[in-house]
């Protein structure tokens, strides 16, 4: 879609004039970037994107992330402009309470928003995620004649987007990987908060990305709408994946304030604004002003939109005779829904002392699951073996061989998690990453936007505890079962035996809305007898009573996760042996036991019952909730050391005789 | 220090095999690296590292980090080998409690152990920061003729180190600085745990280090002696910061295990181990064998060592002479101890109903603080103007201006935190990094290690609530607080006024033994009045009483931290005119609370008075341990949103109203 000279400048005006207006009139924002960049958009969407402006879910579109998500009132104008469902009505209420226009864009939010961006970095490796979807989608269902899956994923990327290592990472697995169909535009406007980008990030970004594999490219002038055009052309046509480095200014236009570091998070004034709407010869009045056929030329977006679905569903529908089976796999996944028989001959772990380790256990669990599953699709941040992650009997995903399952992410944790939400934002697959728990602390900055967009995404993590022994303080986690569950939205599940494990993963996988952490013992654990405590499923309850010892009314209840389940069962059982009445509780997960009614979680922690011990191998912070101001707690309160569990736990009094003697000791109390 | 190449071999295969004799004898850990990097490590420590076993804190020693941390045992052995207090019997000790030979090296726990390493990409980072620190400290303390501060950085790095994040951010940044006594040898043997480092890692990691415009050479055998020290050599002439790529196997030897990924992580058995040993004519008996003029030959660096430390004692007392204020001033920095009147003149700040944003207070208590300290040296990544973290009327670091003490770290906060990390380690300065605190999950590695290693780093983070209002959940820190208390060792402080900044910062200051983290307001707080609430100075308790309304025996217990504390303040006020006896409680950090004894907490929280309620504009997630099942909680417990401060409250419940209703309806209660 190509305008003559004059109408394409009042056209980008427009774009950039709207989004500096509703930020100029709300008098907070980050006018800097859409007053930069506008061009690039106006290039990007009516030359290349190819969307559906009416279906803004459409599977095959081109995805676009925008990872500079402050400057959402650029996007936020150009999805009004093209005709999404964002009135200019809502727009105008950028920044108040409720309104599609949150000062950054969120996914599930706002209409044409691809992905929750803001912190910086994010959406670079979210889009790395969303292009990996897409060739592994395509290498899945595609078949010679029927590109079925065929899209690009495109995202403007800004200094900080480059500078963080989160995007590093992706960076380096997009080139390894060889996802051509992702094409970066990059804002290279030279100034950051703190002002020159000289001052911090004089390095040679082009050859940065030549070294990762990547297709570079320049374009002198942002604004040149030509140049950039055919930089998106030359782009298309790689086979690596491309970044355009893209010479723009911040706050372009303004007399006084462009390339100044203030206008990046700061309005302008409407003195500044006006005089760069009168050297651009753009009238004053009125605000938010749309010229007609500014506005007609970008709602071509409906028909051509309108157009190009149809024209995907028509091979579609053919598509659909010739492979009808993998057509009806293709609209499960497109829907998101489970196969009826998913959870069909999943693993029943049989009583066993020795037992086996929750990661081995979650390994056959996977694996089982991963037959059903065929959209599963994850890997480990370089711990496979260790995490017991991979998917047997599945490849390898490789630039080689794109319908491979098993990914290899590296060492590079952060940007599994983010890619992982990429791979979520795209639809149609259900990813996972693994590490070691410890390592979470690498990945909060994107497990955090995973529970923020409610990304469907499963962290596997092992190791859960200072069970983890010789490898020291730096591999045991301790505060990060309490760190993780604190963030929002994010459901932690800690299971106690290889039965519990499975119903784990059944949640996890359920939890549409959401992603789920699995936190997994690298040790052996007894797979408990289920004919003497409560059954595994209840562990969907997020606490359960496994046995009460003695009477049914407890003087004491014990509650604990995972490997410590089977210290307060044998602590219990010893206790009950010396005439104390003993509830055993095994609590997997907060967040699940949170979404109980008031009524299940009396049944399981009776108000009047005071006495309350909790074990966790971790911090105990948290566990007060419920152990209150009477009860106590048994936790791992510092850091681990080097050594064997067996003596971790003798020194952090992990045992049955340390919880035994702290229970009488409250027991006597008052 | 040379030797014939014979003896030369000698010396290299004790180090190598005494490092896998202790991981195979104890049964488990990273035998791989020390059978590869045994000739790196040799090269480094006989013929260029400038240190005194005899005297591991010598100030002016070269830094070695053992980025990749698993590797400890060659570490270990080298410590041994070269006179360190490091007995042989301590290092047969690996992996076993207490030892002096941890999974992975310690930095406080091993002698000439530089910086705790493991969780990869942070040492690769640390690294950076001590050149950071010693160019820093050079441009402040040498003279012409005169130089006392003069050292080189060295870091063995791996693959892993490469590909996270951090070390990418690290990397630019050292560019950029043009760190130039910075000296790193890559271990690039091509193997990571799950196969060959093409499966996820075929980028040009020289191309890519030329691009952050480091120096790059390259070593194509790892074992040749004399090409790594050429290398290193060059590296000590370039003005850049220098990288040697030196091509390793890992577990080189191993007939059948060299180069496959299973030798990372396990000991190659008893057979392979011979095996290797047969063939490079070592005696299979007896185990941690050390030849004796090998050990002769290493136990050269105590004579040097002690050599090199005298030659550097005779300059510093000539220098002494010449300049004994400036040595004065280094030798308080060296001690790390603080000049005595460094607490005077520190702002006091009027009661004042607007009073100021916790973060103008902490601008200006911090730059009065840095006029008495000059080793505060810090930056932000990328928000200097909205952390107010710039210390006025000093410059700024940069390759040309190195005597700057403020540092722009670009949009890098891992590398921020891993870096002032390194400062810390290096000694004589006192680091702090700026961020919001929502970001402070991008930092979390490497807090995590500050904590552990327990280095005297300060975090200033601001923008420390959903009062920041239109930039929306992702700006918006809710969890931040509850994961960051939950950290072992991190002091974590919120101050609820301009006198408790003030407060906040000399403990801080004073907390030498571990990090300290500052969350502060970005909207404006009152400054309470001291004379009718209890002093200020009380922060350094944790928690302490505001004020008792009414009966000095209250009914109920108000609670909370920061920009809550006024609306608790408030809401008591309001109950106490309506005949409620309520005490008020400002709660600025649980960790400090938990230091007291118990008869303080007893007198702040009365175990009686079971009616308590604590407000945070954050995640109610542990404030349940001063709670407990009697009490309750009113906090921000899902994401913010894009909206007024104003609207967000009224939303959270955060009002004075809806605390007044709360506490009613908890006095009602049974």
């Amino acid at each position: 879609m190509k305008q003559n000279r004059t109408d394409q400048e009042r056209a980008i005006n427009t774009l950039r004039f709207l989004s500096v207006d509703i930020v100029q009139a709300i008098g907070e924002g980050h006018p800097g970037l859409p007053m930069g960049c506008a061009s690039i958009l106006y290039t990007l969407y009516t030359r290349h994107l190819r969307h559906n402006p009416k279906n803004p879910n459409w599977f095959n579109r081109d995805r676009f992330v925008l990872s500079g998500g402050h400057g959402s009132t650029l996007l936020y104008s150009m999805l009004h402009l093209t005709g999404y469902d964002l009135p200019l009505e809502e727009i105008k209420k950028y920044h108040v309470f409720g309104s599609k226009a949150p000062g950054h864009p969120e996914y599930g939010h706002t209409a044409g928003v691809d992905a929750t961006t803001g912190p910086l970095g994010q959406g670079f490796a979210n889009a790395v995620g969303m292009a990996l979807a897409e060739a592994h989608l395509a290498a899945e269902f595609n078949r010679p004649g029927h590109k079925i899956i065929d899209h690009y994923t495109y995202a403007l990327v800004t200094d900080g987007d480059l500078m963080e290592g989160v995007a590093s990472e992706a960076a380096s697995l997009a080139g390894n990987m060889g996802l051509g169909k992702l094409i970066f535009l990059y804002d290279d406007n030279k100034v950051c908060i703190e002002g020159s980008t000289d001052l911090t990030f004089n390095e040679d970004r082009g050859k940065r990305f030549e070294a990762y594999n990547w297709h570079v490219q320049y374009v002198n002038d942002g604004n040149d709408v030509e140049a950039l055009d055919t930089a998106i052309l030359a782009a298309k046509q790689d086979p690596r994946p491309s970044i355009i480095l893209c010479r723009t200014h911040l706050g372009y236009g303004f007399p006084t304030l462009q390339d100044n570091c203030v206008v990046h998070g700061a309005p302008p004034g409407w003195d500044e604004l006006n005089a760069a709407k009168r050297n651009m010869a753009w009238p004053l009045e009125p605000l938010y002003y749309i010229p007609e056929d500014s506005l007609t030329f970008f709602r071509k977006a409906l028909s051509e939109g309108e157009g190009a679905q149809r024209a995907w569903q028509i091979s579609l529908d053919v598509y659909k005779n010739e492979f009808p089976e993998l057509a009806n796999e293709l609209m499960r996944r497109i829907e998101g829904t489970l196969p009826e028989d998913w959870q069909t001959n999943l693993p029943e772990f049989p009583a066993d002392c020795k037992g086996l380790a929750a990661r081995n256990a979650s390994g056959k669990v996977l694996n089982a699951i991963a037959k059903k599953l065929p959209e599963l699709f994850g890997g480990s941040a370089d711990l496979a073996p260790s995490n017991k992650s991979w998917l047997e009997g599945c490849e390898a995903f490789s630039s080689e061989n794109p319908q491979g399952r098993n990914l290899h992410f590296g060492i590079r944790e952060h940007a599994m998690a983010a890619m992982i939400n990429g791979i979520a934002y795209h639809k149609g697959l259900l990813p996972y990453g693994a590490t070691y728990l410890v390592f979470t602390d690498y990945m909060r900055g994107a497990m955090r936007l995973s529970s923020l967009a409610k990304l469907h995404v499963i962290f596997l993590t092992t190791h859960d505890s200072i069970y983890v022994g010789g490898d020291g303080p730096t591999h045991q986690p301790v505060e990060q079962l309490a760190g993780l569950r604190a963030l929002p939205g994010l459901s932690v599940i800690r299971p106690a035996d290889a039965n519990e494990v499975r119903e784990a993963w059944i949640q996890a996988i359920r939890n549409h809305s959401g992603p789920t952490l699995l936190a997994l013992s690298r040790q052996d654990l007894p797979t408990l007898d289920r004919r003497l405590v409560g059954p595994a499923a209840m562990l969907q309850k997020g606490a359960y009573v496994l046995r009460d010892f003695g009477h049914k009314t407890p003087e004491l209840i014990l509650m604990g996760s995972g490997s410590e389940v089977h210290l307060i069962l044998q602590a219990a059982e010893q206790l009950s042996a010396e005439g104390i009445s003993v509830r055993s509780v095994s609590f997997p997960s907060f967040d699940l036991f949170e979404k109980q009614d008031a009524s299940y979680k009396e049944g399981v922690f009776p108000s009047n019952i005071r006495k309350r011990i909790a074990v966790e191998a971790g911090v105990s912070f948290g566990w007060e909730r419920y152990t209150g101001l009477d009860g106590l707690t048994i936790g791992v309160n510092t850091f681990g050391s080097s050594a064997s569990a067996k003596d971790l736990v003798r020194q952090f009094g992990l045992t049955i005789e340390n919880i035994v003697a702290e229970a009488k000791t409250l027991l006597a109390r008052k």
